[in-house]
C-alpha cells in the first residue's frame, strides 16, 4: 500500500543495485512513475456526502490516471484530528486534505469568506464566483499562506437553520444561547448574544445530548439524520441564513502540486470539479428524502424563522462582516468581491430560480406518477 | 490535425512497409495509441455557454489524456446541420456530439423528458436525479435506441419565459401566437392555442426580426443578449416555467465508447461532469450581468407572468404530459421517475434554496463593497 516509503528506502542506500536489477528485469510499464498520496479529511469515515465526497475524489483520480496517482483516504483522527488537517497538508505530512474552509479561520481569517457569508451566495452562485469570477484566484491567495493549493470540492447546498431545544420567537431568544455554529454565521449569533462554540462533526451529537449546548447547526436533513440530532432537540428551523451554500475544500501541498505532470494536474483539478458537483447532487437527492423521514417518522417540528428574526440577523450580519473584514486587507478583498457578485445575483435569483420555485408551489392540479 | 485519416490510409495499403519502418524508427511514446474524435455540435461556433461548453469538453479530455484522445469541435453546419448531430454520431460519422436532448424528440419521444419538464426540476435537482436517482440509467436507455451513450453536459439553469411583441395579460393571449419554444414547453403553449415552431439557435434572431414569429423562448439573458433578441421584441417575461433547468447532452457513438480503455472512459465521463458544472456556472455568472445590460442599457421591459397565467399553464402542463407520456412506455417511465423525484423536491426546495433566496430579499440594511 505504501509505495512511497518503499521508493524512499530504496533511494536511501540501494540505488546502485536497484539500477543494475532494473536493466536485467525491466519493470512493467504500469509500475513506472507511480505515486501514492495521503488524503486527510475533517470527516468521520465514509460520512454521508462529506466523507463519501473525499472517497470519490480519490477514486476518480486513481481511475483517470490509471493508477499513476493513487490517493489513500484517512478519516478524522486516523493521522491527525479533524481541525489539524490543514497543518498536516501544509507541512507535507499528507499531500492532500478535504474539509471546510472556515475550519482554518484561526490560521487565516479571510478563509471563512470562502465557506459562506450569511445571507450570501447559493451553491450555484458560489460555483459561478469560483469558476467565472474572482473566487478561485482569491482563494488560492489565502491557501498559499497555508502552504496549499485550493479547489472547491463539494457544497452542501442551502443548510438548515439548526436544531433548538426551545422555540425561537424573537431575536432576544439568542441571548445566552449556547450554540454550535461555525464561521461568519457563528459571529452573527455571537453578536445577537449567543454563546458560540465550534466542534468537529464527530463531537456534536454527544454535546447536544448531554446538554453542554442548547442548539446546533450542522448541515441539513441528510447529515443531521445520520447523527440522530432529532433525538436531542425538538425544533428544526429554516432557512439556513448563515449558509445559503457551504463550500467544501480540497487543499494540496504546494510542493506536491508543483511536482505533478501537466496531465495529472488536469486530472486532480477536473476530479475536484466532478466531486464539487457530485457532493451537491448527493445532498440535493438525499436531503429531501431525509426531511420526510425526520418529519413523518420522527415527529420533528419544522419551524420557519420569522421575518422579524431574519431582518434582525440580516442587519447584524452586515455589521459583523464590516467589522470582521476590517481586520486585514485579505478579508476585505474577499468580502468586497463576494458582495459585488451578490449585488446582481440576488435580484437575478429573484426572477430565475426563486421565481420558478415559487411558481411550482402554486395550487394548480399537476400530473401524478402513474400507479402511485 | 486529422490523424485518423492518415492512419486509415496507411492501413489501406502500406501496412507491411509501415511495420518495417516502425521497427527501425520506433515512434516516440506519445504518438503511440493516440486517437482523434470528431465532436459535432448543435451550436454556432464558440457560442457563449453552449459552444464554449463543447470547447471545454474537448480541452479537458485532451489535457487529462495527455493527447491520447484528442477531440476536434465542429459547429452546427460544418459537418452536419444542428438537428442532424445525433444521426451523425449514431451512424459513426462523428464519435461525439453536443446539443440538447429535446432536439432529438422526433427520433425518440421520451428524450424530451431528459431536457426538462414544465414546472419541473431545477438544474440542481436535475443533477441530483442524474447522479443519485434514476436519471443516468433511464437516459442511457433512450440514447441506446439512437446508438449512443448519454452524459449530462451542461445546464442553462432556470431559463427566461421568453420575448413577446405584446403584453401577456391572460392565458387567452397565447391564442394564435406564433412562438418558437421547443420540447414539452412547446406542447403546453400549443395546448394553450399557440402556433409552435422549433428552430435551431442560428435561425431564431432573423425569424423574430422578420415577423415570421411573434415570440421566442431561447435561453436567458446571456444568450439572448448575444443574439440581440431585444432588438426585435420589447417584453421579456419570467419565470421560465417551461424550463426550470435545461439539460445539455453529450452523446458518444456506442461502438466508439466501448472501444475506449477504462482510464479514457473515466476521463470522458468526468470531463462531462466538469463541463456540466462549468456551463451552469457560466450562465449563473453571466445571466445576471447580461440582464442588467438589457434592462439598464437597452430599456427592455421585464414582466412577470401573472399567477393566473402560471396557474393555467401549470394545469395544462400536467394534462399535456399525461397525454404525451401515454404514447409509449419509455416516455411514461421517464415522466413517472421525474414526478416521483419532484414530489419531495418541490416542498424541500421551498424551505431550502427558495426560502433563503427570499430571506436575502428582505429590506434590512446589508453590508456594501468598500469604495463602491
Amino acid at each position: 500500500m505504501n509505495r512511497r516509503k518503499i521508493v524512499k528506502s530504496l533511494g536511501a542506500g540501494g540505488l546502485a543495485s536497484g539500477v543494475a536489477a532494473a536493466s536485467s528485469f525491466p519493470k512493467p510499464a504500469l509500475s513506472q512513475g507511480r505515486q501514492q498520496w495521503r488524503l486527510v479529511t475533517a470527516w468521520p469515515a465514509n460520512f454521508p456526502g462529506l466523507g463519501t465526497g473525499a472517497n470519490l475524489l480519490a477514486e476518480l483520480i486513481g481511475k483517470m490516471s490509471d493508477g499513476r496517482l493513487t490517493v489513500e483516504v484517512f478519516s478524522a483522527g486516523e493521522i491527525v484530528p479533524a481541525f489539524e488537517a490543514m497543518d498536516a497538508v501544509g507541512s507535507g505530512t499528507a499531500e492532500m486534505g478535504h474539509g471546510a474552509p472556515y475550519y482554518w479561520q484561526g490560521k487565516v481569517n479571510a478563509v471563512a469568506y470562502v465557506s459562506a457569508i450569511p445571507f450570501g451566495l447559493t451553491a450555484q452562485e458560489q460555483n459561478a464566483w469560483f469558476y467565472f469570477g474572482d473566487g478561485q484566484r482569491l482563494a488560492d491567495k489565502i491557501y498559499a499562506e497555508m502552504g496549499t493549493k485550493f479547489f472547491p470540492s463539494g457544497n452542501t447546498g442551502t443548510q438548515m437553520g439548526g436544531w433548538f431545544n426551545k422555540e425561537m420567537n424573537s431575536l432576544a431568544d439568542y441571548q445566552g444561547l449556547k450554540m454550535r455554529t461555525p464561521g461568519l454565521g457563528g459571529k452573527v449569533v455571537a453578536a445577537a448574544g449567543g454563546n458560540v462554540v465550534n466542534l468537529p462533526g464527530g463531537e456534536i451529537a454527544a454535546a447536544l445530548q448531554s446538554g453542554a449546548i442548547d442548539a446546533i447547526e450542522w448541515v441539513g436533513p441528510y447529515n443531521d439524520l445520520a447523527f440522530g440530532l432529532h433525538q436531542s432537540a425538538k425544533y428544526y428551523y429554516y432557512p439556513g441564513w448563515q449558509e445559503p451554500g457551504a463550500v467544501l475544500d480540497c487543499f494540496v501541498n504546494l510542493a506536491a502540486w508543483e511536482g505533478l505532470s501537466d496531465d495529472l494536474k488536469a486530472i486532480v483539478e477536473v476530479a475536484n470539479r466532478a466531486v464539487n458537483l457530485a457532493v451537491l447532487s448527493e445532498f440535493a437527492a438525499r436531503n429531501k428524502e431525509s426531511l420526510e423521514v425526520l418529519v413523518n417518522e420522527h415527529g420533528v417540528e419544522l419551524r420557519a424563522f420569522s421575518d422579524e428574526i431574519l431582518m434582525g440577523l440580516g442587519q447584524l450580519a452586515g455589521e459583523v462582516m464590516n467589522d470582521d473584514a476590517s481586520k486585514d486587507p485579505l478579508s476585505r478583498e474577499l468580502m468586497d468581491s463576494i458582495l459585488k457578485f451578490r449585488a446582481t445575483a440576488v435580484p437575478y435569483g429573484g426572477i430565475a430560480e426563486q421565481a420558478v420555485m415559487a411558481a411550482r408551489m402554486l395550487p394548480y392540479e399537476f400530473a401524478q406518477p402513474s400507479g402511485g
